[in-house]
């Protein structure tokens, strides 16, 4: 059966007098509410208004307009069902074939800065949703339209389907309308929830970004969903997997620590090295490049000012996996494109919003849903919380903020030798602490870098004094660490022991 | 003001006669719907059924009897806009101030085995949401009860407040039903996608478990949702926190592995030592606690028998934070019971379910979901799969199996020295595959391990001979790998050279 008449009442206008035109071609039609009406008629269709059609005016400025049961009877009843066609027969209430309604920008309202609660309110759509949801569970005889990308293929599916559309189509539709419906209802309760003290449901509903390329492992497939893209654009390259997106996460989070010019190299989201200069991205480069020359085989490359030609050229000869910068200077730029399969990725000026999102992560029959842990905490008077007898130097405590700020992403266990510009040596991901303090001493000797005169940062307390220890013998002179300990005086003793400065941040930076 | 008019249509009818005679004790006028009213009238409340009401009967079996302006204004209308008054007194639109509404049981209908299509379909519901909606938007006015459990509550409430609620209170309720529609209209959405192609929207609702004792770190709060009860049940000890869930996960996916009687012992989400044991979990506790005794201070023990007295005796002898096992002897739980703070998780046998359920984890804006990676990918057929002159003995593929299954567990990159019953040598979360490979040689030999003989697993490729080359000299004889290096064949070369075994499972088993 053709479709005989639509109802069309929407927020975004777009693409609308196109497919209205293309309907009344068709010979639809066409019914009509409010704004929606006018445009339709200013441009010459013919259009018969929602409350001539109900016999009921729009009232409550626009609050109740579709909310009748001439509207959602021609919506609802069954083609098929004798009784239904007798119902509607006496009561005059004709099919309504095809919907076409987007919402009230909720969510684009909500986004403004200064929103009133009476404007967010306002935007909520009532009518809109109920339409939508009564000719998605009646798809199988009526065809329903959320999303102004879908006029084109419904009107072409149209045309060549004698002026109908196929149950595919509307099955497809009606589904998109529930994940629209959830999506918005989402939005809505998580506005109204801020002020809310505890959550009781957790709902999202997010749009594909992409298909990634895999997930973990090639087995594993693997979708990103939501806005990525306003905080990431991708200029070149091999499709992102998983596991790059969690490196540039995690190299996005590292990098925004640092003001001035900064480079880290990260591997398995872990930094293999990170260096600061004052002026030269190349400097830089030299001192994070210098903590491991191994591991950023492969790795990734993130760096917080535009990528100049100068630091292009010395990365173009070492395999990198991706590099990302908040630009690329265009000589610096086509050098990279000329590897194939090399990803750069611009970080957008919006990603602080996105580090600083609430973190999700699976567990066994749900998720999990964590405060992110957006900067390093504690580093604000650090004079007031030596715990050592000797106070540290002006130069030690340069170091420790600048190692604080790194191991805070490494995994842990996490410890880190650093200089004030500078990593010396980096022990990621130990299930023991003075393991983790082993292995950083390890690399920076193998690296040749000394460690007489550095800091240790730990992301959380020494247990015991042994780390502690370790990490003195090998040069370190101050350290940086939570504190909380069962055995904080046993560490705090080793470090006077040995003339060692000791800063308690009073805050842990774990990550798993 | 206090409320003087209510509208009653629900499915569940708990709590409802309670809650309603109520309402009418405090003179408010009820207006119900089909069976709500059928059921309120039979227990002697005098009730206006609301096609009576509206002056439009229900029709097509039900699908439309509140959908109707003197419903939808009477919820919609400003009770402060002299516009509104005038539009609701000449249509005669008297004012609804209490909603009582919850859904067609649309979640309970599909979770049925052999649901129709038809059936799923019939119980999406349409007014229901469409009432609670319009409430919820006047919330200023309107108060709405989507779940029988804040009955009690608002009657309390307007019993204390002269017939009325608080305005606290209608803002708690409207925000409880934009998380309730959002779910439904998400479990509809993913009903109906099953037979769609590409998922364009990922949406997920779940009730909140728990919130835990903290996240990755105190600063960061965080909470459970979904049904980890239908998994582990927490028999006693200090609540979770973030990271107690994550070992949890992980402890169960690594033991899940194993058939025979396992102890796997995790700090981090790392395995620290893994045994097996033909009979007796002492002699598998030995083996996995052999492997590094240091570690497990404040760790998790997963075992996948029922924990005996004999092991609880030993384990109580260190400081443990999780024990895991899918059952506690009496006699053991009352020892292990004894340490106040000490975590005892039963694991119920459905946990294999949340194993293969799809990986949630956050990402920039958004997140992503992946394929689980549930068992050990390659193991079979070992014998077909050997790249080197000389094949492995039959205690070495007992060995391979048994490592391939533990290093799938551990962070990359990950290496795992074993025999075929327990781990020699852990090498985890390191930037650099050789690194991996030296911590692990390293590990074994403060253990007091010796690796000659044993066998060597890379939960990815050797890129380079390196790494291989370190573990012959440490003392393994055979290695398991996924291959897929360009340079395999120096990779197997230098085997040769060594007179190693070595297999490519043609899987990699990435885990970050």
């Amino acid at each position: 059966m053709p479709i005989a008449r639509a109802l069309l009442s929407v927020s975004d206008k777009s693409g609308l007098l196109d497919f209205a035109k293309g309907l009344a071609e068709l010979g639809v039609e066409l019914l009509s509410t409010g704004g929606t009406a006018k445009h339709l008629k200013d441009a010459g269709l013919k259009v018969t208004d929602v409350s001539e059609y109900t016999g009921f005016p729009e009232m409550f400025d626009g609050r109740v307009k579709t909310l009748h049961p001439k509207v959602h009877g021609g919506l609802l009843q069954r083609r098929d069902n004798d009784e239904d066609k007798r119902n509607a027969s006496k009561h005059s209430i004709p099919c309504i074939d095809l919907v076409i309604v987007n919402l009230y920008p909720f969510e684009q309202t909500v986004a403004k800065k200064d929103v009133t609660l009476e404007e967010a309110i306002e935007n909520i759509d009532i009518g809109g949703p109920s339409m939508l949801r009564s000719a998605s569970k009646n798809h199988r005889w009526v065809t329903v339209i959320c999303d102004p990308s879908d006029y084109g293929k419904v009107l072409a599916e149209m045309k060549e389907n004698n002026g109908d559309t196929t149950l595919a189509t509307r099955e497809r539709l009606a589904c998109k309308v529930f994940q629209r419906t959830s999506s918005y209802d989402a939005a809505i309760a998580s506005f109204l929830n801020k002020e809310q003290v505890t959550q009781k449901t957790f709902s999202v509903s997010l749009p594909l970004h992409s298909e990634l390329r895999y997930g973990d492992n090639p087995h594993q497939r693997t979708a990103l969903y939501g806005n990525f893209g306003d905080y990431f654009t991708q200029l070149h390259g091999k499709d992102l997997s998983y596991t790059n997106v969690l490196d540039i996460q995690a190299a996005a989070g590292l990098i925004h620590e640092f003001r001035r010019p900064t480079v880290a190299i990260l591997k398995h989201t872990n930094p293999c090295g990170v260096g600061c200069a004052e002026e030269d991205l190349r400097e830089a480069w030299t001192k994070a490049f210098e903590t491991d020359k191994q591991a950023p085989f492969g790795g990734v490359i993130v760096i917080n000012r535009s990528m100049p030609l100068g630091l292009a050229k010395i990365i173009s000869e070492i395999f990198t996996d991706v590099i990302i910068a908040p630009d690329f200077d265009a000589d610096a730029r086509a050098l990279l494109q000329k590897k194939k399969n090399l990803r750069l990725i611009q970080m957008l000026p919006g990603v602080t919003e996105a580090l600083s999102q609430p973190i999700i992560r699976s567990a066994p029959g749900g998720l999990m849903v964590m405060d992110s842990d957006p900067r390093a905490l504690g580093l604000e008077d650090l004079e007031s919380k030596v715990k050592t007898k000797r106070p540290p130097t002006r130069e030690e405590i340069e170091a420790m903020r600048f190692a604080w700020r790194v191991v805070k992403h490494v995994k842990s266990n996490a410890i880190v030798f650093a200089s004030h510009d500078r990593t010396l040596g980096i022990g990621a991901g130990q299930m023991s602490r003075v393991d983790s303090c082993r292995i950083a001493v390890w690399k920076a000797k193998e690296a040749g870098l000394s460690l007489a005169g550095s800091v240790v940062a730990s992301d959380a307390m020494f247990p015991f004094a042994d780390g502690l220890i370790a990490c003195a013998e090998a040069g370190a002179t101050a350290a940086i660490q939570p504190g909380g300990s069962m055995r904080d005086e046993e560490v705090i003793t080793a470090a006077d022991e040995r003339k060692m400065a000791m800063i308690f941040t009073g805050h842990r930076h774990f990550l798993h």
